[in-house]
């Protein structure tokens, strides 16, 4: 790839995100929604300016979902989360096993090889955290109840995901899933997290401390960046996922003081690199392979829609399994619908180990694409419905919103520095 | 390339950076110095992390030059710089004159072919403005008359350095260098600037008041850094090179009334690729072809300081060139010492043209370290003594030194925005 090619695929990749993003805003959707789609326009189906099988390009937008766990992680507050421990396992648990079920009987009734079949159920387990966490902010109910059970069982089910992903994977490559092999991958997942947070939380304040003490310019910056990227790469090299590395890499920072003026100095950077990935998976879809008027691409767009109904309605009853009392459920189930970076990390790696032919990933991009669009307007009008029950409460937002609100106030408050002499 | 090497060599670069630039910074020099020699100990010479050769590696570090000169032409004031305009001139063509004469004849005696001793004659020629403009705003003399001098004439001889590479490039390749094409290359290089400024001018302002009406979340940000993308991509495609087309880009927006944002925005993200050129540009020296002890790399070892010598010699007689009356103009001279970005782009041209091998490539490597090594020592050493005989002043420091002094007072205000309620 030379210099000038490199060069007109980012400025495709960020005027499609930008223009994209903006106009999915105005019409109320989540900006990555917009991402998508302008990453379909600028890759394989529209321009051809983005390739995602480009290697630099694909490395790229793989820092962009490592630094997204990473502020994901950072954000989320381990106490909270557990206080709803109970019902986010158990949301979690059915949230999981009902799309994965209904995921693959679909396909199996569809005269898919059960391999594959599995493969497409599996895609359909994890929510997208990014995305729920971005519209509950955007929506000003990232406090309720109801969203700290949705956080708490996105964050399981993304884990939970990921192990299947694993298992899936050796399954795919011929491996046999021995107890011991399926043991093996659930412990690294979920010890990986673990340990990183036992270890790193006596190890993350020492460290911050000593940065600070021999005060290398900009050092909580590149300090807590670099290890994101060691754990990222930890992860890997441990068979789990850079993505489940990054968000250790987060959960453990947020414990520490600096947690907020790491988010803040991270932004910038993350900023940069989150929106080629979500660039680069549209860009990855093959429209063609979705024609509703071929007799040979047809099939597709038919599981295509029917995956993305399962995995809808999956959520939805899994949603019921919250244990508390005072829940409103069927909220928490629409606030798990949305399916993202893990589902298309499935479609991806099924595609590029021969599994998925573009048609099945396209497929699932249509799938991570309508759950996605559906969330919103389902969301607003469940929360505009009890609040007309309620008081009128005043919107909150988070730092969690980084990708567009966090940044204007941000930029704001910067303009605001600069007025004062 | 995969995911784990790619965060591997990113986290040795970093690593690299940060350490081995505080350490410079620690004993007085430049941190860029310790970029280089942080990239040596990582690169090819060393640990062996951080692959010059690699494509994603290399894409990177030119991203980082890219944003480096678009921060400095952000930083440049035309009109100061127009009014030293003669002097900087005269500066800059004897600056350019001596050096590469001085070079050339030197690699001819030593037995090169004319068309390596030009190439490496003409590598000599660029002052590194990036590491000039850092010294004189650390030691803050960034607005005395003689760093204006410096200044201007950095930036022309940057230009006319550029116009040598493609004619020498051209040469080297087999072209036929006819009145007509040298004066297309210089038509192009200079005319480039000019007019990316005289049609910029009217335009970025437009564009900025756009970008302000439609609200795009950091659309300052995304414009600029996609208006630098653009004219880099442009220049390319001119026949000119990439850090013109940025270079040119900075110009123009300097003139907007949100210069001072755009630099502030685009701080974060360059920080982080500027790093990855200067340890890349180290990573590429082979210490083994300076071996002083091995016969058939002595030779490479002489040349590297023989050019550091005429390097410095020429500088310093170009420096006399300077008209004005009251000027210091050994100080000047001095300070137009440092070799950089252009000296190590011909560098790294030559190499893979393979017109020069792996030795000369560490000779001229070598002469743009010994050039950066000495000159903030004798810089401090002349201003000091003129110090003593005027009154004290306050060290002034501008946007100019951003990569280390910059980040540091933004860092600092903004934990002071943080701490006001």
């Amino acid at each position: 790839m030379s210099i000038a090619a490199f060069l007109l695929a980012l400025i495709a990749i960020f005027v499609a995100a930008k223009v994209f993003g903006t106009l999915a805003e105005r019409i109320g959707q989540p900006a990555v929604l917009g991402e998508l789609i302008g990453g379909v326009l600028v890759g394989t189906s529209g321009l051809r300016f983005v390739s995602a099988n480009d290697t630099t390009i694909h490395l790229l937008s793989e820092l962009g979902v490592i630094l997204l766990l990473f502020l994901i992680g950072l954000e989320t507050d381990l106490k909270k989360l557990l206080s709803v421990g109970g019902s986010a396992t158990l949301v979690a648990l059915g949230g999981v096993a009902l799309p994965f079920a209904g995921g693959t009987a679909v396909a199996m009734l569809l005269g898919y090889s059960s391999m594959v079949a599995i493969f497409l159920g599996a895609s359909l387990t994890a929510t997208s955290v990014g995305i729920t966490a971005r519209v509950l902010s955007d929506l000003g109910h990232l406090h309720d109840d109801e969203a700290q059970v949705i956080l708490g069982a996105a964050v399981v089910d993304d884990i939970i995901g990921l192990v299947l992903l694993t298992l899936v994977s050796t399954f795919a490559e011929g491996g046999v899933l021995t107890a011991f092999s399926i043991g093996r991958v659930i412990v690294i997942a979920f010890g990986f997290v673990i340990a990183a947070i036992l270890i790193g939380s006596y190890l993350a304040p020492v460290l911050i401390r000593v940065i600070e003490r021999i005060d290398v310019a900009r050092g909580i910056f590149f300090t807590s960046m670099l290890f994101a990227f060691f754990l990222a790469y930890l992860a890997q090299r441990a068979g789990s996922a850079v993505i489940i590395g990054s968000f250790a890499a987060g959960l453990v920072l947020a414990r520490t003081q600096k947690a907020e003026q790491i988010a803040s100095e991270i932004h910038d950077i993350a900023q940069f690199f989150i929106p080629i990935f979500f660039v680069v998976v549209g860009a990855a879809v093959d429209l063609r392979a979705l024609n509703p008027f071929q007799a040979a691409t047809r099939p597709y767009l038919l599981l295509g829609l029917l995956l993305a109904a399962v995995g809808i309605a999956g959520k939805l009853l899994a949603g019921f399994a919250a244990l508390r009392r005072g829940l409103k459920r069927i909220l928490i189930g629409v606030g798990m619908m949305p399916r993202g970076e893990v589902g298309l990390i499935f479609a991806q790696i099924g595609l590029s180990a021969k599994l998925l032919n573009p048609g099945l990933y396209s497929a699932v991009a249509l799938m991570v694409i309508l759950t996605t669009l559906v969330t919103p307007p389902s969301l607003r009008l469940l929360l505009e419905r009890r609040e007309r029950l309620l008081e009128p409460r005043e919107p909150c937002d988070l730092v969690v919103d980084a990708p567009i609100d966090g940044e204007r106030r941000r930029s704001e408050r910067r303009q605001a520095v600069e007025k004062t002499p």
